[in-house]
């Protein structure tokens, strides 16, 4: 029986695509919404917490303005509302039921700041308190890992960025993204052969990303986690020289990510000297499919990383759909 | 032979003491260069990334100005610059040479931002681009592993936090900060017998925290991770409960850092859904010494994790103070 987490990866082209038809329109609604502010706040957790991660590159890099993540627990552990002056506020949930997302959002629509929430239910809680609702357009996902919604959720980002962005940044950017669809299609035939052979001889693991892509190490990390029962954390190039670089040996798969993009030559860097660890290597970004413009490049190269977590899974024999005992919903304030 | 690590671990009740004894007057120096921003951006790497993690709860609760952090890659790999208007530049580095960190500084400074360098070397490539330096009086920190270099940056953050604060929650947190060497000098004798024999069962761990001490459990993370050899991933409870939940089991120890403080309330809910799954979980919290006041906690609650993390190493054999053959500085760019 096909699972529906194997449904849903292979969904992920035609949810694109038909996110896409209103990508341009969502991006003019976007600046008509945004005419008035000079940054964003998001606030996400999880798999949508790493397209955040994505913003706050692409956003900076494209539109010159600056991305805060909200610090949800600010505003619930302790009553302190985040900044909203001049902002634009944006929530990402993918189910819009996250109350300590939905949260940020109402104060700061009380607080007269204009909304946004990037949500594939326009009929959640999330979607009541948003100015503006980019709908995911992902149908109903229902394996607890999240794989359509997220590569929609990046698209969504950087549909936000364009709106934010001049011209004709915004209109290269765009058009970026029309190719993806497609590219995401071929990236879902990558061979993941290799990769779930080194992944499958350890339970922990290490995932390394930077610039855009740090995005993509992170959610890479949680997908392996959540479906394969390895723990693997995610890490800058920096960050993993800075010191955790010594636990790493022949007992520590590594994935680095590395598409053809400005920031990833210090991840390549790092092979030598994991290699010299004794570290299984596999690199992802020379067997992307291309020509692939660095700044979408997280929504394609994370689709082998998916497939990667969802193959190795299988042969651990997990139940992808509901790996762990989980429900798809978590309700945490 | 006493370890570098050893003798630096027990001299942090010292070098709190010595740097608090400037502590009001740093605030007042920050208070003034401060004057005319209502927003911080901090650039930081590894341990000092994780006091910047406490400045992002810190200066918002007791200051409610936002705190951003400065992601450098974007600055080093695409050449976009932060925004600097109206903000106080922080670049954290013990030893004030990461290039990336001073690269960050020198273009805030360049574009007429005041900036502020905390690290332990005052003639320091960093020092050398600041307004105003916060020198953290550890002395040369030789080991690997930052420990009382991190303490002193947490204490750094909150003078930080008591320079932009308003009147009495100023005073309030320089009170509070008074107490902090005591209660570390407390700390070093707590018991981590069991942490140990816990920890030392596997080679992948989890640590929890959430608020304020979201940064103790990353530190925690960092610190068994470079020492150990184990690798131990960081987690918020909502994003743990997000998915990552599910790899956790008996082979999975949990350190949950759960000092008497608002945010600790879900930390500690997770004790029974862990215990379910077989995890070993080890709590700190009511084993610190108080009476605690919780915004200064994350500066005592990370002392017993640094211990476990030392003690930990040495039954495993590790040379603690070059653990996985490392040198002290990482020039990462």
């Amino acid at each position: 029986m096909t699972s529906r987490l194997e449904s849903e990866l292979h969904a992920q082209p035609a949810a694109l695509r038909s996110f896409l038809t209103t990508g341009a329109a969502a991006a003019a609604a976007v600046r008509e919404l945004a005419a008035a502010t000079c940054g964003v706040v998001i606030a996400a957790r999880g798999s949508s917490d790493n397209a955040a991660r994505y913003a706050r590159y692409l956003v900076p890099l494209v539109a010159e303005r600056e991305v805060t993540l909200a610090t949800p627990s600010l505003l619930t552990a302790y009553g302190a509302a985040p900044t909203v002056w001049r902002r634009l506020v944006v929530g990402i949930s993918q189910s819009g039921r996250s109350p300590d997302i939905v949260a940020v959002l109402r104060d700061a629509r009380e607080r007269g700041a204009p909304t946004l929430a990037v949500t594939n239910d326009p009929a959640s809680d999330l979607a009541a308190q948003a100015d503006l609702i980019l709908p995911l357009h992902v149908g109903e996902e229902r394996s607890v890992a999240a794989t359509g919604t997220y590569t929609a959720s990046l698209a969504a980002v950087a549909v936000l960025a364009a709106g934010l962005a001049p011209e004709p940044a915004a209109e290269a950017l765009l058009a970026d993204l029309d190719r993806v669809p497609d590219l995401v299609e071929r990236a879902l035939g990558v061979d993941v052969d290799e990769a779930v052979e080194v992944f499958g001889a350890s339970w922990r693991g290490v995932t390394v990303g930077r610039g855009v892509n740090l995005a993509t190490a992170h959610e890479a990390a949680l997908k392996l986690t959540e479906l394969t029962g390895s723990l693997v954390t995610p890490f800058s190039p920096a960050d993993l020289r800075h010191g955790p670089i010594g636990a790493v040996g022949p007992a520590t798969p590594v994935l680095l990510v590395a598409p053809d993009e400005a920031a990833s030559a210090s991840v390549l860097d790092l092979r030598a000297e994991l290699r010299e660890r004794g570290a299984p290597v596999v690199v992802t970004g020379p067997d992307l499919p291309g020509p692939l413009p660095g700044l979408v490049s997280p929504i394609v190269a994370v689709v082998p990383a998916q497939k990667l977590a969802w193959r190795l899974a299988l042969a651990r024999g997990v139940d992808v759909d509901a790996p762990g005992g989980l429900h798809k919903i978590t309700e945490t304030e």
